[in-house]
């Protein structure tokens, strides 16, 4: 390989946290990136929302900051686009297609809800679209899925995709906090945002659901076909009773090939503790793939950060200006199946069912008929006395593998029953 | 992509385990990899040592069999080698080369001795040589070394890449077993050869650090580089040893790039139970990756067997078989650092010391300064009662990073000490 090549231009589009980080690694790792791209990487602009406005990188020329970001992006061989959002990443992510450069984004809003439409501008352009960072923060998983397990086909893929949720779970198992302070604690620790939303209410996990789902299948699925259920319902006499049974409480994306078509879904769920997914602590991300020949692989590692993100985005532009240097392109979209999306009642699942009954003879076998009649079949009935008071006593079931859509009708059943004073939680049981 | 492109015709070689799995996950999902790869594979010949004798195989093509692998892989676009050891595998895959055929092979003792050869040998003739199956079967870990990783420094690598040792430390940490019970075991499972020398000995773990190590280095790291220690000398009490001080024993290969070049090496050593690695049971293999940038990443999976090796194969075949296709190349060999390989006296390690010694006042005093004698600085001090009978106690000392040289003089100095009985264990700890 000739190192003769001309420099390669990078634009990089926004400078928070993980863009000042990638500039900080293009060019502290300069010498390296030119023997591994074949070319030197020229940085030709950062695009900042202020140019006015302090950075947190140090040593950066001044003449390379713009505001003008679609500019910006028209003037480069390579476009890391690390804005968020849908504009204007969106806008600047066209205009480099347009004038022919490759783009690395970490952009997992974007891609899960226009992908087909940036997919369809780069190959027509003849460009690279590359995004390992998206998901799973500095894990190398997209690039596993697309290229390692091209020879395989993947049946299910668990993810724990959002650090801030695992570090709040892991805080109310670990210390027995409620929600709210564990939330406190990561917004305290900048594991999470002023505003939790996100975050909490599953949306990032299911943009990241719906990118997985759309590799992993070759099919497109978007963040509007991800079944969606954040961790806000989740208490701490769930967590406390999770664990009495061996379970750690999860916010898992759940993406899963069905004959008829694919499944996508995000919401909390028991795991057992013997599963490799149960012991990612903190703010930890781990991906557990499911795979007809593989079997079963884990890919772990930091889910978010500025460094880490920036390992991923620098990794990809190593990639794609490789591709600029020896004129060839990575793999595209790949949608040749075009699966359905099926709801979230499609799905076969165990649930957990914690009652709070009264303590009289008949109630085992009351409650067990309803849920018979449902067409569940149960697992396993823990009665202990309870903490209610007088006369109550509490009554988890956990169900075989059952549909879905049988899991609301089996609840409102058990509710109705004379002998049940509460239906104190309801959760999934994955991982089995 | 068109669909057009005439077939990529592929040649196989070798049809055992892993063959017959190839061959039958290449024609079971014929129409998934025509559209990934952009056209059909055809299979042009299946290279056996006996065209006579039964194959695992139903339904294979007789006119397929061939007993010469050389002259099948001149007439293929891809060549497949899973013949594994030197020869005549070496001589097949440069003849592909030369006849301008891609390279798959699961072959890490050849890669491991002759990978400069190989890969001088693929660039002269423009063709790619990959070999993901060669460490941790289906995991993917050389392309995110290669790949994603592209923008990182790697600073360390921790593997558990060999499954049969692993399978047999577990059964000795799970069930008390002595080890040749253990391996015994692993044969009647079929996890461990009838001749189990290269798996216990550390020898195939060895050839996978070398593979490990040039590509996470970018430098070239031949198995005779490689310090290898295997474990046989693990006894039942080292394990029990471990335990009671909250660890398990692992045969790990272990990287390390260092200022001044990169040590390579595979022994068994203690890992702390709340290290990742630690909870890696039974065959299942996982690579823990440091690098400066995404910190800890680990890669988990099954890391032998016929379909999970064929699915890292096939990924590999669906790769090439693209390339050809589009007519470009993946990256080959990096090696523009070059650094040198260092003894293993250069690596700093902990080590832990199981001494049988008199149960004396001043014992503890006696073995300390010893020890800080030599430069070697303690951690832990830890004296039981011990079952060696009246007048004797065990005594186990942890130290805290020292240079390896300095153990085997340490060691000497103390088994020299009047009170001393005798030196039960001394056994490295990594991964804190």
């Amino acid at each position: 390989m000739s190192l003769n090549h001309r420099p390669i231009d990078v634009a990089v589009l926004g400078c928070g946290t993980v863009g000042s980080e990638v500039v900080r690694l293009v060019q502290a790792s300069a010498a390296d990136l030119r023997s591994r791209v074949g070319a030197p990487l020229a940085l030709v602009g950062v695009a900042v929302k202020d140019v006015t406005a302090p950075l947190a990188l140090a040593g950066l020329d001044p003449a390379l900051l713009t505001e003008d970001a679609v500019g910006l992006a028209r003037r480069a061989d390579v476009v890391v686009e690390l804005i968020g959002g849908i504009e204007p990443a969106r806008s600047a992510i066209l205009a480099a297609f347009e004038s022919g450069a490759s783009v690395v984004t970490a952009n997992k809003a974007l891609l899960a809800s226009h992908g087909p439409e940036l997919y369809g501008a780069a190959e027509r352009a003849g460009v690279d679209l590359y995004f390992e960072a998206s998901v799973g923060g500095a894990i190398p998983i997209l690039r596993p899925i697309r290229e390692s397990l091209a020879g395989d086909t993947i049946t299910r893929i668990l993810g724990i995709v959002n650090g801030t949720t695992n570090y709040v779970l892991d805080r109310m198992t670990g210390e027995g906090l409620e929600l709210d302070d564990a939330v406190r604690q990561a917004q305290e620790l900048g594991y999470a945002e002023a505003d939790p939303t996100a975050d909490v209410e599953g949306f990032d996990a299911a943009s990241k659901a719906a990118i997985l789902a759309s590799l992993a299948f070759h099919t497109r699925i978007s963040a509007d076909d991800v079944y969606r259920e954040g961790i806000s319902g989740v208490s701490r006499a769930d967590v406390a009773a999770a664990s009495a049974t061996g379970h750690v409480i999860k916010l898992l994306a759940i993406v899963e090939r069905r004959a008829d078509g694919v499944i996508a879904r995000v919401h909390p769920a028991l795991v057992p503790l013997e599963h490799p997914l149960a012991s990612v602590r903190g703010a930890f991300n781990a991906i557990y793939v499911e795979a007809e020949a593989a079997g079963e692989l884990m890919f772990y590692g930091r889910g978010a950060g500025g460094r880490p993100t920036a390992s991923a985005v620098v990794g990809d532009l190593v990639t794609v200006a490789r591709h600029k240097v020896s004129a060839t392109l990575g793999p595209g979209e790949s949608t040749y199946l075009s699966l359905p999306a099926l709801p979230v009642t499609a799905a076969l699942t165990r649930f957990q069912i914690r009652l709070v009954v009264k303590d009289q003879p008949g109630v085992l076998a009351a409650v067990s008929r309803v849920i018979a009649d449902e067409g569940v079949s149960i697992e396993a009935v823990r009665q202990t006395p309870g903490s209610h008071g007088a006369g109550l006593a509490d009554l988890t079931v956990v169900t075989h593998r059952a549909a879905e859509g049988a899991l609301a009708k089996t609840v409102a059943a058990v509710a109705g029953l004379d002998v049940v004073a509460e239906v104190a939680g309801v959760l999934r049981v994955e991982g089995d």
